[in-house]
């Protein structure tokens, strides 16, 4: 694999995902609803689109999480909004009796802006999902936000709370620290290679560390964590991960594999007649271009098909 | 208020509870469908109807877990029988939308037959569980089962399963030492006075003291357990375990109430228009007979209400 071109592949999404240019120009142009290559990846812009999205996925057996899109909210104001938006996609999942579990992130929540904030707001939809059986998982972002994000977990956690989890990214170097961590805690983990552009003293900039590190998280998770879920979509790592509870003779409901909404759809229909528990993150909202952005930033090959789509 | 009567009344109805003639005399006199008094505590004989009655439930914003009423079967060939009926259940419930909680019994599973063959079929159950996003409670039974009840559920526990739960009686002398043994494990626990008849050496026998110690578990779980459920329709209960949370600033979602199907429906609005987590146990099934006397059995006024009704 040429890594220096994968290198340049996901700087150049990076770069896209993070203009305020390119997003004013997107919707400018139209671009506010999901294009139809954004429609592989995204479930539509409303809560009835990914309800149905996830309707289709539990008739073949699998599992879902919901994530209404969006980040980094640069005022009080707009957290409250993103935090009555997510008490309703609450609601809305729980009455169209589809699997109760939501992702969201905390700068979604006003992290950029205030911490305590962000704390009111998460416990706020904790205790709505709470009181409807739903499990929350706190996506993890960039490094900026790692140590805020576990801390505000492990304050929820100490309240009491236990209908939420984090994620871990293998390609932090800090990240066996922290799957320690949460294992010792009993909090369910989602184990992710990670999406986002990290400086070296961060993160492990080689796919073989990071594939390495991948694979002692999930050993680690699985032999010490809590229903842990591997999230991947990479061969080897869940070849890995098969062969590893095969050899210690863990039972299928130990731990969970998850994939991204129309990634690899051959594999997750594979994976998910296997008896392991299969959870698709099915991904929704109008605030779809960053995640959109990291998603084909992950694969070199879509530079050359966006730069095409874009001369077109 | 009077325990001899309400010993007796217990006694009584746990005489017929345990009664092959008298479960076979209403059987015979087409008492298998639940009759009207029956009814109110029996959501229906059919998987559909608890789905039915689950769907009003939560249309009132309360939770369910549902129950396929059973227990002691005789032999592994019924143990087998009971497993697919439950697996059907998973799938039924996965399907209809509802909540997704089940509550079952380990006799149910074969315990008074093969302790091995118990474990494969509540593991079989686990597994379909985990698969589609279910909680399991393991309901308690007489104190005879205790031990190997806890034994299971540890077992299953060290193997990875955490989509489980228990049930702590207070009337048991050794609850104490079982929550504390739950607690540290990070074990969702509910407690239940208890309504099984039980020698003196292995309960406690007078009410004062069985609700003194519900109050030490209560707090002992509020304080040091994982998502404890308080099930019981004990107003001085309730309403301790809603002052001893304001009293320690615990968040809503740290625990949950739960009640029985049918007891107390006046109490079940205000408690869960509250915001706690409030959960309804739905039991239905063919075999509701011993469950339905068991209820009978808590509330000393209806010996005189059977009574007559059989006089009659």
């Amino acid at each position: 694999m040429d890594f220096s071109f994968a290198a340049f592949s996901k700087s150049f999404f990076h770069a896209l995902a993070g203009s305020g240019t390119i997003k004013e120009a997107a919707s400018r142009y139209g671009m506010r609803r999901p294009t139809s290559f954004a429609r592989r990846f995204i479930a539509g812009e409303r809560v009835e689109e990914a309800i149905e999205a996830a309707r289709a996925i539990e008739a073949d057996g699998m599992l879902v999480t919901l994530d209404f899109l969006g980040e980094s909210v640069a005022s009080i104001d707009e957290a409250a909004a993103a935090t009555r938006d997510y008490l309703g996609v609450v609601d809305a999942i729980a009455a169209a009796g589809i699997g109760r579990n939501i992702s969201l992130k905390l700068t979604q929540l006003g992290l950029d802006v205030d911490r305590a904030t962000t704390v009111d707001n998460l416990r706020r939809i904790l205790d709505r999902a709470a009181a409807q059986d739903f499990f929350v998982r706190i996506d993890m972002e960039s490094s900026a936000y790692t140590e805020r994000t576990l801390e505000i977990f492990e304050t929820l956690w100490q309240q009491g709370y236990r209908n939420a989890g984090v994620v871990i990214q293998s390609y932090l170097r800090r990240s066996e620290k922290d799957v320690r961590r949460m294992n010792a805690l009993g909090a369910r983990v989602r184990l992710v290679k990670g999406a986002y552009k990290e400086p070296k003293d961060a993160a492990y900039q080689s796919m073989d560390e990071v594939n390495a590190q991948y694979l002692e998280l999930m050993r680690l998770l699985l032999d010490e964590g809590t229903y842990p879920a591997i999230a991947t979509h990479d061969p080897p790592m869940i070849e890995a991960t098969r062969a590893h509870a095969a050899s210690r003779g863990y039972p299928t409901g130990r731990f969970e594999f998850q994939m991204l909404y129309g990634i690899r759809r051959d594999l997750q229909a594979r994976l998910s007649s296997d008896g392991y528990p299969f959870r698709v993150y099915v991904p929704f909202g109008r605030d779809w271009f960053p995640y959109f952005m990291r998603r084909l930033g992950e694969r070199p090959a879509n530079v050359l098909f966006v730069a095409k789509s874009l001369l077109r």
